[in-house]
């Protein structure tokens, strides 16, 4: 059996694990935490990193944030995760749902404007399978409404964007704040696990605070106040010290982990690039790819049920993703009733197939042949 | 140094952690995960038992159970961390705060019913110190005004309360739904870490959606259902299967934990019981002492003060406790008036004594000594 995905391990997690016990501390905030949020904020050039137990808890965190309430409108891609929207619904947020383009899941920049009205507060973008969104347009119409600028970078770990003055920034370092991901299934892993960053420095105070259960502990243990206490909402978003000390096993290998999925990635793409009957990922010109995810997009729902049939008699498991949120059972009623026929047709028609550090050549060679023998 | 806490390890964590690893699902609600939460079901009478990544999450989960909405109040005592009240906060809650007994910290049953109005929705009970609040007495407040009962059991995990006609019931397992942690400073430790008990059938379905971010992903699984979506509001508040992996460990050696650490809570309780000078425990009839903390209480803050400080001269590290929440900077505004003399007498007096798995009879002789001597 092919499986979709398995989570890679560098060999030395459970040893930053015993080494984090053995300092005595595995609670929040510990040496592990800080060594993987300096790597993030020195490799990525992010203003601040702060580990989360899960991107959901990310971007509630950016809901904080954003200090967003009942009634404020927030734009979000239909095709995406369910907690790109719902952390926004738990502040009480009304949700309007965007496209994507037709070739390409990203939400489409040229249809987000207007979708605003006076009610707006944030925008909130997702790189699908880490490729970045047409950033430096939805940057000006954040600016010229006034908006806070969300990026889910839950897939964008090392992915980049160029502006067109040449300038290349980290994708979750380009709006106000980012949220990452390193659930089992990302290109760096803890299992669950997640990462805010912040880029605006009016929220940096903050974003520690409700980091930390609404209180000033931080500032505290960093000898700025005398005692500390309760000051703001929040939650407990920090990971326990094991979670982080796995993570920063993965970071001392990203390199090797980039390097190797690149590898497969480009693997699949000359083997498939000449089957007529699929499309292939778009990355435009501005933006980088980070391996996460290799995808097809069959013409209609019947060839790619039909395909998944074939691969799975062959013991292969490729999985279909999204369903536009739109149209849940959670969301239908609340929907403003516009169509959005790009997401639905990625719901109905992408497939991702296996991707991972272990995959072997002859295996995927095997995947290559069962599509384009389909 | 003689440390306030020192996390203890049992020895498998890291090999079930690996374990894990090589089963291929390092994401949340795995094979550990469910041996977890049998393992609570079975041994404490919990209807239902959710791992969550920390304490204040299952709190977040009670409050999103209860449907918890802006204007309601909910009763919490002012003695407490600041989560017993922040996850209600979070959902526009208006909280209520109660005072503690004189000579214990537990919400003071007596003086609950005069703070319910129309708009009370829930109470939350906080079992200090791991010892049983009068449930018998709060039980019928809650029944008599319709009222959902949550336990915050943070430090309460394998503690017990007895009702007037014999039968004995673990902690958590008494209100509708209970929340306890797994804080490295507790008795069975992950870090950070925490878990929803749910005692009352209505809550269960939704339990587990509002865990799996408001999709029937579980029910899915299970073959419920044939395919899963957006249902409901929720969080993600399942933890790692590498957190989950370690709490296992813990977990099998529960007794032999317990059992050292009340050995160590009764040679305290016996070195200081005839020390005038400072008030010991009280643990009523009805309630089991599960050994989580050993505190004392002095006279006033200046004694509490100077004792800290000949402790911290003798490499002792003793720590106070909690400020009364109703006089945080975030609540005093939105707070009643009322005083509440008995939280504030702990704040100010209440001292906790280093309780640790590998503290040695020496070490705590030193401590028992240097406090007779004061």
């Amino acid at each position: 059996m092919i499986p979709f995905n398995k989570p890679y391990l560098t060999g030395k997690e459970t040893k930053y694990i015993e080494e984090a016990v053995a300092s005595g501390k595995i609670s929040g905030n510990g040496i592990f935490t800080q060594k993987c949020q300096k790597f993030f904020e020195d490799t990525y050039g992010f203003k601040k990193a702060l580990l989360t137990t899960s991107c959901t808890d990310a971007l509630e965190m950016c809901a904080l944030l954003a200090d967003i309430n009942a009634g404020d409108e927030v734009i979000v891609p239909s095709y995406t995760f369910v907690s790109s929207a719902l952390a926004f619904v738990r502040q009480g947020a009304r949700i309007i749902f965007a496209d994507s383009y037709p070739d390409n899941p990203n939400i489409d920049a040229d249809k987000i404007e207007k979708l605003i009205t006076e009610k707006t507060k944030a925008i909130v973008v997702v790189h699908y399978a880490g490729i970045a969104c047409d950033m430096e347009k939805i940057l000006e119409i954040a600016e010229k409404y006034n908006l806070i600028l969300i990026e889910d970078a839950a897939q964008a770990i090392d992915s980049y964007y160029t502006f067109k003055d040449g300038t290349k920034k980290a994708l979750g370092g380009i709006g106000h704040l980012g949220a990452f991901s390193f659930h089992e299934t990302k290109n760096i892993i803890s299992g669950e696990g997640g990462m805010l960053t912040v880029n605006d420095d009016r929220f940096i105070n903050r974003s520690e605070i409700i980091w930390e259960k609404g209180t000033n502990r931080s500032m505290f243990f960093r000898g700025e106040i005398n005692k500390y206490g309760w000051v703001d909402t929040g939650s407990s978003f920090l990971p326990s010290e094991v979670i982080s000390a796995f993570l920063w096993a993965q970071l001392e290998n990203i390199d090797d982990i980039q390097h190797n999925r690149l590898k497969i990635w480009n693997r699949y793409y000359e083997g498939l690039k000449n089957n007529p009957k699929i499309s292939l990922p778009v990355i435009p010109d501005f933006a980088t790819n980070n391996a996460h995810m290799f995808y097809i997009v069959c013409n209609e729902l019947e060839s790619r049920t039909e395909l998944i049939k074939r691969l799975k008699e062959n013991n292969i498991l490729a999985v279909f993703h999204y369903l536009s949120l739109h149209k849940s059972e959670y969301y239908l009623q609340k929907h403003d009733e516009r169509a959005l026929p790009n997401s639905d047709h990625f719901e109905d028609c992408l497939l991702r197939l296996p991707l991972f550090y272990e995959l072997s050549e002859a295996e995927q060679e095997k995947v290559i042949r069962i599509i384009n023998e389909f």
